[in-house]
């Protein structure tokens, strides 16, 4: 027993075969360093509505509850699209979010120099892009009341309800403050307060707690449409990116694509400090389950590992192991070691998922 | 007095500026061809604000309702920032999409070959390009009810509601199945109906109609999060995108940014036939007010000139002059002139808004 407990949810799809590189990783910093985690192993997502006929079980939720960090693989897939939308896989996913309160969500869109030349962009647009999205993760349309399907007259009527306070609103602004104190000290909130009257409450807020708090920050707004257009034109104007639940969805998806490293990037949902001091936190690959190739060997176990590699620096104070580990994965890439989603138009053989894994392993 | 009515709405910013070239054409119909417009002017957005303390007075909207067409050139900028929300010179814009019932939103994404270069994207993800978004405008998150800020305990909250019935989304998804059989034949509709009901009912409507009305034409459905991503990724995989208003003006100004030809986008929207035969329609750049460059002769006149062509094509049965303008704006274009949004990294000396506007005539 150590003092660092660990919760695995594999998932979906690709969940399992990318958490099992993972597992090797976990197993050498046991072996090699004497550094030891407790882990543990559960199901989410549709492997835990085929298990128990839900997308997480209370007893599964309660450990998330008490563990340092939940290290998350994917979840979904077309086996489940046809399931009622209270036991979709995302709701187990959405459930671990909502009730750790994991607020802020952090995701890097970072282009790897090696790969720079994989995306659609051209290079100069995106070498060296380093941006950070804090997306806030519990509230907004996607937990908003009252919402569903009803019969209103004949007909059909689909509700959802975009609701943000403004305490929801300072605690992901502060985040990304603190955030970009340690980057490059700029901010860029996105909205549409021109449309939206929850976005003027949010630009309110973000302009509120800057005046208060963070005047040293340098601090701009745009609209969301807007923010998606410069992303795409002029990524690297961007420090760090403050946005709500489902703009944050999209316009993390799109920063994520403009690297051409989707198979590459990890994400942080923290929380509130626990009685320990750690955060409550979750860890989870940018990707999806990837049905398409599931069970072919073909994922990339990267955006698992460094999300691993993320759960060491922000729960586990082992910041030095966590660039150690990174420094694994730029040496490998810089090998030449490639994944089939790593593979350019020219071709060339890529390794398997497990070949990867342990490529990363060796360079330790 | 002619049968053809058309309103011109200039706005703010750099809208009067791109309306005069406009203005230009018109006249160059009526001189060299006979053709002739009963064209009125009036006031919308900040201009409407300073002149009647409202973003659009009652006896526009009227007239709106009334003509042929409207052409509306920008709303919006820095000095109306500060307005109350029910004032804000985007309130005009809206409450004529609202009210005129504008529900097709056609916003084509092109690329023009003498520009691919212009793009951040690598020529071959761009080159060609042409992807048709129709976004439903008139209901979703803008127009919700309930909404607004109030307080609740010691705390703002704000509130926007997503709102679809069943009827909005068929007349939406009737229109991009019409469109999709002129052109490709492929519709990809976007929704998150993985986390909002509202999705779900879009989804399930969207394929109803499908199946009892348009099975000849290829549907598939994306979560709105990877449509961002695939449209970065490889755009040239789509025909016409389906969404809804909100996911739409992200997506749409992600997709028209992919072109690197901003300036040169037009856009239709479209309701129900009237009693001549003709539908409600409203046309209008994809790019705003650009304050920046507001009064500096800069603007690119060409996305207003080209939704002016739209609206010969859908207003008032000029397909042949439509094709005509249109073939006037690629000329002058094969022949280098470029206005400064149009100047690549190397340089070269821009044209400006009205020399633009004199080249396009010239060519006619
Ligand atoms: C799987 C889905 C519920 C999720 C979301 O919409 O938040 C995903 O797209 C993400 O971005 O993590
Ligand atoms: C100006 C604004 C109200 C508008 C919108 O959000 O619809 C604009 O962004 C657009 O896409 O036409």
């Amino acid at each position: 027993m150590t003092d660092r407990s660990l919760l695995i949810l594999p998932g979906d799809g690709i969940g399992p075969e990318v958490m099992a590189e993972v597992r090797k990783v976990i197993d050498w910093f046991g072996s090699a360093q004497g550094i030891t985690f407790d882990v543990s192993e559960d199901l989410v997502g549709g492997a835990a509505y085929d298990a128990h006929g839900v997308p997480l079980t209370d007893a599964t939720m309660a450990k998330a509850q008490e563990v340092d960090a939940v290290l998350l693989g994917a979840v979904g897939g077309p086996a489940y699209d046809d399931l009622d939308f209270s036991v979709k896989p995302e709701r187990g996913l959405l459930r671990l979010r909502k009730e750790m309160d994991l607020y802020a969500n952090l995701r890097p869109a970072q282009c790897f120099d090696a790969l720079a030349d994989f995306s659609s962009l051209k290079r100069e647009v995106v070498s060296g892009l380093d941006i950070m999205i804090l997306r806030e993760l519990t509230s907004g349309v996607y937990f908003g009341e009252p919402r569903g399907i009803h019969t209103e007259g004949n007909e059909r009527v689909g509700i959802n309800t975009q609701r943000y306070t403004e305490g929801e609103i300072a605690r992901a602004a502060r985040s990304a403050f603190e955030l970009a104190r340690r980057r490059n000290n700029k901010v860029c909130s996105m909205e549409k307060a021109n449309v939206m009257e929850s976005g003027i409450l949010w630009r309110d807020v973000v302009n509120e707690i800057h005046a208060a708090e963070y005047g040293d920050v340098e601090l701009s707004h745009m609209y969301a449409d807007n923010g998606a257009m410069q992303l795409v034109r002029a990524p690297k104007q961007f420090d760090v990116i403050l946005t709500d639940n489902l703009f944050g969805d999209i316009l993390s998806d799109c920063a994520a694509m403009l690297t051409g490293s989707l198979g590459m990037l990890p994400s942080a949902s923290l929380g509130a400090p626990m009685a320990n001091g750690r955060p409550k936190a979750m860890y989870e690959p940018v990707h999806g389950s990837a049905p398409d190739i599931t069970g072919q060997g073909k994922a990339n176990p990267i955006a698992c590992i460094l999300s691993f590699a993320m759960a060491l620096r922000y729960s586990f104070d082992l910041g030095d192991e966590a660039t150690r580990l990174e420094r694994a994965v730029e040496g490998v890439l810089a090998d030449g070691a490639r994944t089939a989603d790593l593979m350019g138009p020219e071709g060339g053989t890529p390794i398997s998922t497990s070949e990867m894994g342990d490529a990363i392993v060796a360079k330790l």
